[in-house]
């Protein structure tokens, strides 16, 4: 455990945190969620849940956008070799922004006619995707904190991965100019592109 | 922490993430119940926790299911020795229909009475058996991803311990129809089919 | 990762499980406190936090009662080479008494001044410290599955120590047929007792 | 896993416990914000976002003041070899300290205009510093729990980073007394202050 270096430290405790605060985001996403305060009557119930369809629509989104976020992060954490205090604070800021996804996500949930809003639960997103790519730049800058015989191939690759959602987001922005309730579904799209870039590397 | 191999990754993270949200998922069960809301006085408690007793059991059930859920993971897990990127997605599935389960265990606890609302509960049940069940099915075919010396009998009964919260939800599903409120009783046999299962092994 | 031996498994996810719950569990105790809800006002806010101070005790007591199980837990599987199903499903059980604990800690600040709140607190404490008693009591029979060497004198001494919260908690249970809303009060002497039972050591 | 030394164990589930309380805290802290209940009308909603906006900064206030003591527990512990009791205890009074921030933070959120609210929020990180500091004074007296070769000086500078955030708390409190909103923009300045510090060392 003793580490002599005191420039740079040893991950194991940055995925510790990380994956805590994702597994916690992830999980709490669904506390938005209230049962229908309705008479326990079918008809009403059966109407309730229809009217929550949209939500449920909003939760799978975020869900899978986080777990997207994670599998970059865990991705990118196979090649870093080791943390400088700047790796830390860059790391802590994008989780900052992974903790704001539950309200964001909420507030969309229930303002979703209104562009502010909509804007809010993309900017959260587009938020995201840039420190994990800053993060990226950061650590393979002159392979900084990555290991040495990382390819320029593999890690533009990541690179390129990780910025399908800051664009998404973008695009989604525009969108919710003129059509805030369907904006998200851009990020419906995501998988798809992720599937052709894999089947193209 | 460095690999080279760009296409299986180890599973630590993964496990640190399913862990992290089955705990969460099983904690956070608990904040569907509020400390009943009446003046204090002593008959009125007494009655108020007489009325909450269904919800306990629909509590405890929930979380022994999660709970085995959880086992059947860590069993399976033990002879993963990597992962792709689809076991990785299938995982991730699982875990977005554990996130579900405190939501769905409050719904029915709140309108038990109803069909749908059993349908809603004793569905999640059922969806995130068929996820288990599938992962266990891509890893397994031809050894894909488990050590190469598990043995087929090994494989099959782990298939087969699975199946048993499916096999248990269709049928509680089907009684949900006539009886909803009694529907998910069904459950609380399981215990003793995973006994008399362990036994014969 | 790779377990050959189908009976028993190495107990390094069961920690990661136990360690999430007893963190969440920990965290999720103040929960129940919500601001108050008063206007904003300098004398009112002042009332209103000392009218609260019985709740921090309470919190408080939770709070390090949950730490104390999670140090017995954590000397214990120092000494637990391996588990088997049976060791899992005792830890589960003892699980869903601390996932419990802040649904039990609420109710009893909500409503102190009545014996079943108070049985119900106590009660919990009673269950959790019973379940941690019997898993010491299945792991070291007969060296089952803690190391070969572990001194039947470092069993005693542990099983004493987890035998100090239930003998508090039936003492407490008494008491709170008299003064329910003092009866926790027992615990706050449970310090002392594990510094002598230290000392003596 | 099994250890043979009674009175000290290792750290691995003090990191695992303090991790997953650190990650729930900050991921939590997000909870004491609701959506806002209002019409869903743009006007509306804007405006709620603006009254919102000192909330935000208060929760990045208790965000990256939370970020910060775990980066002091993990510089801590990345020299401490082993623990015993005392440590044990020291670290969990930390962690008390460190859930009752959400709380501290909602309250100082709904009464900011109040002194005994903004005490409330800045006694809560006096504390928590002080605790920390206590940590690292009794691990290091004489290298008890650090590795021997830990020098002087990077003990003293890390005892030095640790005194930042109680003397900023004590700062604030005095400025609580005439400004209590904005007492806590001192917090605000700390970046700057442990960049100093880095530069220097």
């Amino acid at each position: 455990m003793a580490n002599r270096n005191p420039d740079t430290t040893s991950t194991r405790r940055i995925l510790a945190l990380t994956d805590g605060v994702y597994a916690i985001a992830m999980t709490i996403l669904i506390l938005g969620f209230d049962a229908p305060r309705i008479p326990v009557e079918s008809g009403a119930f059966a109407g309730a849940l229809v009217r929550m369809s949209p939500r449920f629509l909003d939760f799978a989104i975020s869900f899978f956008l986080l777990a997207f976020f994670w599998i970059v992060h865990h991705r990118q954490f196979e090649h870093i070799d080791r943390a400088d205090g700047t790796l830390m604070w860059i790391n802590i800021i994008g989780l900052m922004f992974v903790v704001t996804i539950p309200f964001s996500t909420t507030v969309y949930a229930a303002f979703r006619p209104l562009t502010a809003a909509a804007l809010l639960f993309e900017g959260n997103m587009l938020a995201l995707g840039l420190v994990q790519y800053l993060l990226w730049t950061y650590v393979t800058a002159g392979h900084r904190l990555v290991d040495k015989d990382l390819s320029r191939r593999h890690i533009a690759a990541t690179r390129l991965a990780i910025l399908t959602v800051p664009i998404a987001s973008l695009l989604a922005m525009i969108v919710a100019f003129v059509s805030p309730g369907n904006s998200t579904l851009i990020y419906v799209l995501l998988p798809l592109v992720w599937l052709v870039m894999r089947i193209r590397r």
